[in-house]
C-alpha cells in the first residue's frame, strides 16, 4: 500500500507556528516549529496527527511534557522554550495541564480550525466551505470589506481615478500596451463580447477547442453568423483532455484562407488555460500561426492571467480575456480584455455589434474615464483593492504560488496513485491554476462518494463538466489562497480515499 | 421676492429629535421636537437656520435659554425638559454653556451632519456625498455589508435557496405570474436581452419614445436587424419630455399590422419611468393596444418597480425589466425580468438568440435554481438583503413613501418658482421616482452654478442628458432615502439659488 508521497509541500515551517497576534520572525517560526513537532511527538491526538502530517514515525514515540522536558527534546533553551509556548498559549494553539511542573499539551485549534485566522495573504476566514473549484474562488476580508463603501457618482473624478488605475494596473498584468476595458459581466460575457463586436455574417471563424470553454466560442458564433446561408466557421475540435495539434490548426487556416476571397476578416479562437480539463494550450504558437494568416486571435486567458505568465502581446493575442473571480482572487461579476489595432479593423468594420458590451462605445467612454452604462460599483472597489494586494505581493511572487500550488497538487494525487486527467504533447502543459485528475472508478469510488466527502469535511471540489461528469474531478489553486488551503485540500482527499478503502482495492500500484 | 412653499414636507417631528443611542417613542420625539423649536427661536445661528427652516417668524424673537424657561416656553414639566435635553446632549445635538443656570443652545449638529447618523431605514452613511441621481442609489448599511459574506459555491443549496427566494420576492414586487431572471448585468443589459431574445431579421418591430431610454430599445433593435433589407422597424418617437400619444401609437400598430403577412411577430417596446425626462408613460393603455394587436409587449420599468405601483400582468407587459441600483435600492450590476408566455413563443422561435443573456438558458438553469453562468455573487447577497428592507417596509408604504418625496420635490420647486420639465396629456403624470426641473437659464443661472453649487454642498443631482443638457436638472427620490436626504437636496437648492441672485432676477414671481 502506498501512502502520501512525502513532502509535496517543502514548507519551512509548522502552519500553527505563525502568531495571529504578534509579528513573526523567522527565528521565533523556526522555534515555535520545532516545539510543536516535539509535542506532537507525544501527543497521539486526532487534532495533532492532523497537524503534522509527515511524522508517522513521530507519533510512536512518547515524551514529557514539561517544559524542561520540551526543551531538551527540541534542543532549546529553557526559557526560550517557555517564552514560545507561552506565545503559542496566548494564541490558544497550546495549553497547560495539571499543576507545576505543567505539562503542555496541542490543543487541536490552528490546522483543523483555519477558518477562524486571518493572517493575511490567503489564509481567509472561509465561513464553513473552503472553497477549490476554478472561481469562484475564497477573497479576502480586505477585499470583501472593500465592498462596503457608500456608492459614489459612476460619472464623477473619484470613479474615473479608480477606474483608470484599474485598467493601468491590468494592462500591466496582461503585459499589453492594447486598449484594455473592464465589463460588468462574467467571462461569458467577455467571450460573448469579443465575438458579437468582431463577427458579422461575412466573418471567417476558426475555433480550436479541447475542451468545454473553448467548444464555447464555437457555440457563441453560429448565434452571431447566419451559417445556413454562409458555413464559414470551421471548429478544430481535439477530444477534451488532449492536447491541440498544431498541425491540424495549421491545416484549418490555411483551407480556410485558400477558400475565401477576404483571408482578412478572419478570426481564430482559444482557451489559454482549459479550466474543464486542466490544460494549458499553446499560446504562443498559435499566436504565431494566427499572425501567419492575419487572423485576429481571440485567447480566453480567464483563468490564467493573475495566476501564470501571460504575456499578452508577446503571445499575439489580440483580444485577452480575464475573468475578476479565479487567479486575480476578486468576486465575481466582472471581467476585463484587452482590444489591439487589428481587433478595431475588424469592430469597426462590424455594424451589427452588441449594445450592452460594445467596445467602440467602452473605448469612447474610456476617454472620459468612465463605462458607457452603470459599472457594477462594489464589484470595482473589490477588484481595486484585489489588484492593491496583487501589488503587493507582486507578479512575479504571485505566478511562483500559484505554479507550486499546482505541482504540489500533481505531487500529491500522483503520490496517492491518482491519475492526472490531461494527455499533454509537445506544446501543452499542465494547467498551474487547476488539475484535473481522474476519479478512480476502477477502485469503486464513484463522484458523489469523493466529492461528497471532501465537501463532508468543509472542501468544496469541482466535479467534471459535461461529458466528463463522474469521470474526473478539479482541484483549483487560484487567487489568494496558499499552501494552507492546498494542505487542508489534499488532506480531506486523503481521509476520503482512505475511509473508501481505496488503498485496499487499489491493485495497480 | 417668494421665498420656499412653506411646509413642503408634512413632518411631524423635528428631525435632529431622532434619537441614534435610544428607541425613539412618539411621545419623546414630540417632547424633544418642542424643545428644539423653542431653542431655534432664541438662537439665530446658521446652524439652527438650517434645522427649523419653516420658522422665520420664530427667530425674530428671543428667550431665555435655561431649562425653566425652555419649559415654559415649550409648555412641558421641568423634569420631563430637563430629561430631553439631557438625551439631546448625549447625542451632541444640544449643550449647555455657562455656569448653574446652565444655558441650553443647539450645536450645530444634526441636519448638518446627517452623514454621521445611521438610524435605520433610509439614513445612510452616505460618506462625502449625497447621491440623488436616478441611480446609482445610496445604499444602506446593511445592505452593503450583506456583500462582505465569503463566497460560496454557486451551483449548492446555498445559493439555489437565497437565488429562489430573490425570484419569488421579486415576483410578488412585479405582481406577476410570469417567469422572472435575475441577469448579473445592468439595466441596459437586460434591455438588451429583451431585445436580443425576441428579435431577429423578419421581426416587426413598433418602438414608443419620449425620451432617452425609451430611444435606446430603437437603438439596440437596429444591432439585431438587417435593416437595409427589411425595414420593419417603426420608431413612435415624440419630443423628449413630451407625452405619449396614444393616436400615434394606434395608428403606427395598425399600419404595421396591414402591411405584415404575419402579425404575430410584433414587439412594442416602451418605458414606463422615462429616467431621462420626469415623465409616466401610460403603461396600461399602451399595454391594451399592444394586446390587441397581439404584440409582445416589453416594458423597461427600470426605475419604477419598487418605488410605484406596477402591476405587471395588469399592465399587459410581456416583458417587465427592473435595475438594481434604481427603487430597490441595491448597489449597481444586477437586473432583472420576466418572461410571459407570448413572449416565449418568439424566444423559441429565434435561434440567434444572446448567449450570455439566453432566456432560455436562464430558464433551464432555475429549474435547478441556478444561473447559466457565473453570478455576481456579492450583488445577490446584497439584493437579497435589499428585498429584505422592502418586505420590512412593505411595499404599499415604500409605494407611499416614494410618492410623498417626488411630491415634495415638485411642490418645493414650483415654490421656488421653478418649472418641470415635462409636458403633461390626460394619460401621463410626473415620474413618482424622478423629477426633472428646468434651469432657469433665463435668470442667469447656468447648470455649472446649480449643479455645481449644489455639489460643492454635498448633495449630487443629475444634469439633463444628451440633447437636454443645460436645459434640465434631475432630483431622484429612490431607494432608502427618506425625507431628511430630500430636505437636505432642497435646503442646498435654495442656497444655491439664493446665491446666484435667483430671486433678484426672477420677475416672473
Amino acid at each position: 500500500m502506498k501512502r502520501r508521497k512525502e513532502g509535496y509541500f517543502d514548507f519551512e515551517h509548522h502552519p500553527n507556528a505563525y502568531l495571529e497576534r504578534k509579528r513573526n520572525v523567522e527565528q521565533g517560526l523556526h522555534a515555535r516549529t520545532k516545539i510543536l513537532e516535539t509535542l506532537a511527538m507525544s501527543t497521539p491526538t486526532e487534532a495533532a496527527t492532523a497537524a503534522v502530517s509527515n511524522s508517522d514515525e513521530m507519533r510512536e514515540n512518547g515524551t514529557e511534557l514539561t517544559i524542561k522536558a520540551i526543551s531538551e527534546s527540541a534542543a532549546m533553551s529553557y526559557s526560550s522554550s517557555f517564552h514560545h509556548l507561552r506565545l503559542l498559549e496566548e494564541e490558544k494553539i497550546v495549553k497547560r495541564e495539571g499543576k507545576r511542573p505543567y505539562k503542555w499539551v496541542v490543543t487541536g485549534k490552528g490546522q483543523r480550525s483555519l477558518d477562524e485566522l486571518d493572517l493575511g495573504l490567503g489564509v481567509t476566514k472561509m465561513g464553513k466551505e473552503l472553497l477549490m473549484i476554478p472561481g469562484p474562488v475564497p477573497v479576502l476580508p480586505r477585499i470583501r470589506e472593500a465592498m462596503t463603501k457608500p456608492m459614489i457618482f459612476h460619472r464623477g473624478d473619484e470613479f474615473g481615478a479608480m477606474y483608470e488605475e484599474i485598467v493601468e494596473t491590468l494592462k500591466e498584468i496582461f503585459q499589453t500596451r492594447n486598449d484594455l476595458f473592464v465589463l460588468s459581466g462574467s467571462g461569458t460575457c467577455a467571450m460573448e463580447a469579443a465575438i458579437g463586436n468582431l463577427v458579422s455574417n461575412e466573418t471567417k471563424m476558426v475555433c480550436i477547442a479541447n475542451g468545454k470553454f473553448g467548444e464555447r466560442f464555437g457555440e457563441i458564433a453560429v448565434r452571431y453568423k447566419a451559417d445556413a446561408v454562409t458555413p464559414v466557421n470551421v471548429n478544430v475540435n481535439f477530444e477534451w483532455g488532449h492536447s491541440i495539434e498544431l498541425e491540424a490548426v495549421k491545416e484549418a487556416l490555411e483551407n480556410s484562407s485558400s477558400s475565401s476571397s477576404d483571408p482578412k476578416s478572419k478570426i481564430v479562437t482559444m482557451v489559454h488555460n482549459e479550466t474543464s480539463t486542466g490544460i494549458l494550450n499553446p499560446a504562443k504558437e498559435v499566436g504565431k500561426l494566427a499572425r501567419k494568416h492575419d487572423a485576429v486571435f481571440v485567447l480566453d486567458c480567464i483563468t490564467s492571467i493573475g495566476g501564470d505568465k501571460v504575456p499578452v502581446d508577446e503571445l499575439g493575442a489580440d483580444i485577452a480575456i480575464v475573468g475578476s473571480q479565479k487567479c486575480m482572487g476578486a468576486p465575481p461579476g466582472l471581467s476585463a480584455l484587452s482590444v489591439s489595432e487589428h481587433a478595431w479593423d475588424l469592430i469597426c468594420e462590424n455594424e451589427r455589434r452588441l449594445y450592452y458590451t460594445d467596445l467602440i462605445a467602452y473605448k469612447k467612454s474610456l476617454e472620459k474615464k468612465q463605462t458607457p452604462y452603470t459599472p457594477a460599483l462594489p464589484l470595482f472597489f473589490a477588484l481595486h483593492e484585489a489588484l492593491a494586494v496583487i501589488r503587493e505581493e507582486g507578479m512575479e511572487n504571485r505566478i511562483e504560488r500559484h505554479r507550486g500550488m499546482a505541482k504540489a497538487v500533481r505531487d500529491a494525487v500522483t503520490g496517492f496513485g491518482l491519475r492526472l486527467f490531461p494527455k499533454l504533447n509537445e506544446v501543452s502543459d499542465y494547467s498551474n491554476t487547476v488539475t484535473a485528475i481522474e476519479i478512480p472508478v476502477a477502485n469503486g469510488i464513484t463522484d458523489e462518494q469523493l466529492r461528497g466527502g471532501m465537501r463532508k469535511r468543509g472542501v468544496i471540489v469541482a466535479g467534471g463538466q459535461e461529458k466528463l461528469k463522474g469521470e474526473i474531478f478539479r482541484i483549483a489553486t487560484m487567487g489568494n489562497i496558499t499552501e494552507r488551503e492546498v494542505m487542508r485540500t489534499l488532506d480531506a482527499l486523503e481521509v476520503v480515499l482512505e475511509e473508501n478503502n481505496y488503498y485496499g482495492k487499489n491493485s495497480k500500484i
